[in-house]
């Protein structure tokens, strides 16, 4: 039995979902996990209203920096027991702390495409995927990898939900989105603006490998973990590639062929820049 | 309530525990999900000792395929309630069925660095993986890599437990194992056979891809997610590199830093073969 709350709680709906929905549906309204929520206070990129955080936790300094970062932005700090913050997280690897913020705006795709800081644009599109912990991953990955925009389905994908958040581990707070209505037309415009689009599919003839990937603007397509790319997005793409494999079982995730095709970009762009 | 089972629930160590310590503590004897089990009736590798299903689930042509092999290989099918099967499994993805098999035999270090049909051996060393969905992702990407034989300290790790073979989707039938009192002296051991020892650390200064990997025997070490490699496993290995990242929050996970790397031997393999 739960003690009773000392005030009733508040409704999760009212104030937050229709936000999101709003700009675009991305959601990232609820940010769960001590790297996450620390990585969303230090970027500071979006408002934060409230950080909740778990009483009689171990110390730890990634907790010590959060309220610090709280404190230096002016964001109340809740402190809430280990049950109740269970309840209203939505991740069981919630850490003992979750943030409300402002959802992730939707940035238009010619402004994805333009890239930065004198570097082509290096954009993920994600068909289909359907599981939070692997887009959550496969961000967190491609950022790591130096990706600097992302493109979603408005339908039929995870939104940026806090198993997301969470997996990502404050990658979000470093990459731009762009909620589309659907993706083969995303990628029409993205070559339209002279962004390579390359498909990852399991049964393509044509390797990773043997695609030149370091000039040109580029944007991998991630395809969703049962039925991965779509008939039609597969079409639109410019190049559709395989990850050659060499071992028995063949079925890379899609997280990780996600993150290995990121890599082979970023290689093949600094082995240029030393030419 | 749960309903009183007909008969006493057989006790889960006498008979499956003592064995895996015996065989050097490797594991594997409980496979849950259906491709690991699927995997484990195909290769035939181990003698597997009964495969248990859950009743009354959708249809599915993954259990089909695991009920064809069973029969095929003369191995007893038990049908359980959904409740029975999920107290028996030891994964929340259990996905409806688990086998009981022989667990996984270490093979000698000399064996795995042998290599195999004319390919020099491609090894990962795992040093301090504690996350068992980490390790179980980790050998899946191996092993479609081309990864021939893992290296797993006896202590300060995980065994591979229905969570790893779960994750690892069969990829544990395909790969040798040497189970190891310590790492250090296993990659002394491997620097003798010839293998080429590559530790991964992400604040090592020399990149990943400076080296040559094409054509020696090579073994990939990772470390634990949180502490990275053992400052002595460290000092054990020929090269230490890191995977050049470019995005801002650096931190990759273990279990993709290590795909990635893995992908790389691969394709500077299959481009020297060109050649």
């Amino acid at each position: 039995m739960s003690p009773a709350p000392r005030r009733p709680p508040r409704p999760r709906s009212p104030e937050r979902r229709p936000a999101a929905r709003r700009e675009g549906g991305l959601g990232g309204d609820q940010v769960e996990g001590r790297r996450a929520v620390l990585e969303l206070l230090l970027v500071g990129r979006r408002r934060t209203r409230k950080v909740v955080v778990a009483e009689a936790q171990e110390s730890s300094d990634q907790l010590d920096a959060i309220e610090v970062a709280a404190r230096d932005r002016r964001v109340p700090v809740a402190f809430v027991s280990k049950a109740r913050l269970d309840r209203e997280a939505r991740t069981e690897g919630n850490q003992g702390v979750y943030a409300l913020c402002d959802p992730i705006r939707s940035t238009p795709l010619e402004e994805l495409a333009e890239g930065g800081a004198g570097t082509p644009a290096f954009l993920l599109v994600g068909d289909g995927l359907t599981d939070p912990r692997n887009l959550g991953a496969l961000l967190r990955s491609a950022e790591c990898a130096g990706v600097t925009g992302v493109v979603l389905p408005s339908h039929r994908s995870v939104r940026l939900s806090p198993a997301v958040t969470k997996t990502a581990a404050g990658a979000i707070e470093h990459l731009r989105f762009a909620s589309v209505a659907g993706v083969p037309t995303a990628l029409r415009d993205l070559d339209r603006l002279g962004v390579l689009t390359v498909g990852l599919a399991p049964e393509a003839r044509r390797s990773l490998y043997d695609l030149d990937l370091a000039g040109a603007a580029v944007a991998l397509v991630i395809g969703g973990e049962e039925r991965g790319l779509g008939r039609l997005a597969r079409e639109r793409c410019r190049e559709v590639v395989a990850i050659p494999q060499l071992g028995a079982i063949a079925s890379l995730n899609a997280a990780v062929a996600g993150a290995v095709a990121c890599f082979e970009v970023a290689r093949q762009r600094r082995a240029a820049r030393r030419r």
